[in-house]
């Protein structure tokens, strides 16, 4: 990983609710962190980055459980650009404590395809994705 | 409750990962149960609905939780109307174990209102919607 | 309402995730972010608001849904002292844009019931409750 | 995937509520399929799979996304051992339309530790795990 470069981070609050009969934060929640860290990186963006012709697809994601989580916590989310392709990204991403990045709870990567809905067939990176990504435009 | 009529019932099964920290069903799931019910008997009726004129909006709902509930479990969820307006209707609910109505869980009511999604205003009742109530059409 | 008494105030962030099909808020999630408040309130006391002899239970819950809320969106979430039992809590609650409390997506209130879990009977308000009520202890 | 097999199947019902505001089903939700066909499977076992002294942990997990889900959709997931190491398994996962195992909307693994809660490491596979694999003692 020592190739990847951080692109966007944010902090979230776990919530009590996030915790399952186990009360740890369920396995399924950090898809739902990484969901929302993806979502307020693309919200940042100067451009659409989804429309009636082009949107982003998940194809896979992989998540790596480093350390239990319980409510009340705070959370750093990284998303880190691991691979550009023509029509897709390889995102990074981590899950720390707040304000303590190597108390990783998770970590992994989501492969995002930029697709078109009337075909399902893959279609270009998008301009403002391109223009968000290091070196971009 | 004497002058409410059954107008829906389905069979639900609780998932492991509806419950919380507490190890039961967590008080927001009911909800979704409710819900998950609503639409099937919606998806049962001749006719649409919902449209981009009209759409039904949940104005008030109270849940009266009468039993805690623990996966595994497989539930009952019984619609009743309580009242009907012009744009409106008072859904009763009762969710009880399996094959024994005796055992309540939780029962309550939703107020639906047809609503204009362009205007927000309220609009007539479907035909749709008519149609599915007792003595409909 | 006007004879109750703010008892706390949190302010929470949407998730994207908690909107549905409908690209609202979904409606079980406003009973999410009432419950977050309540455990961010009960994890405020001095002394133990839960322990092996007794618990809160949720009998029963309104919400009033009066303006659909849209991620990107911060809340906040007041909870309001409606009535004081022996063993009972009715908290109101209030979910207004975060800074705009005129702007107001839902209210409602719960009754909370204090229960021994071996016994299921209701027990007294634990002194660290009636230590955080307006003029408690 | 040509040497694993099949240890576990379920059938699920696909609620409304899991579809995001894209009006498919969430990318999280697929883990919370994973995890009741997994539970589902550990209560069918004769003898314990979790005491206080050991409980599987979940420290990896690939989901490849397939084909996209929409409510109303029932579905069967397939269990697929894929690796049984000494305190670990690697569970292969298919999740496909009912009936129609050739309509893939999802695979991918789960790798599994059995953990001593008190300690956090590894503990031997269970007696009552090792029973219920293919072979198995």
């Amino acid at each position: 990983m020592n190739d990847t470069v951080l692109v966007f981070r944010t902090t979230l609050d776990v919530r009590w609710g996030d915790m399952d009969a186990y009360a740890h934060v369920n396995n399924a929640r950090y898809a739902t962190y990484v969901e929302e860290t993806r979502l307020r990186w693309f919200a940042s963006f100067e451009g659409a980055w989804r429309t009636g012709e082009y949107e982003p697809v998940i194809a896979a994601q992989t998540i790596n459980y480093r350390r239990a989580l319980e409510w009340p916590a705070r959370i750093d989310v990284d998303l880190l650009l691991e691979r550009r392709g023509g029509s897709s990204l390889t995102l990074g991403f981590r899950i720390a404590a707040h304000g303590d990045p190597d108390r990783l709870h998770a970590d992994g990567n989501s492969v995002l395809v930029w697709t078109d809905p009337r075909t399902r067939r893959s279609t270009p990176l998008p301009a403002a994705v391109l223009r968000a990504l290091p070196g971009g435009a």
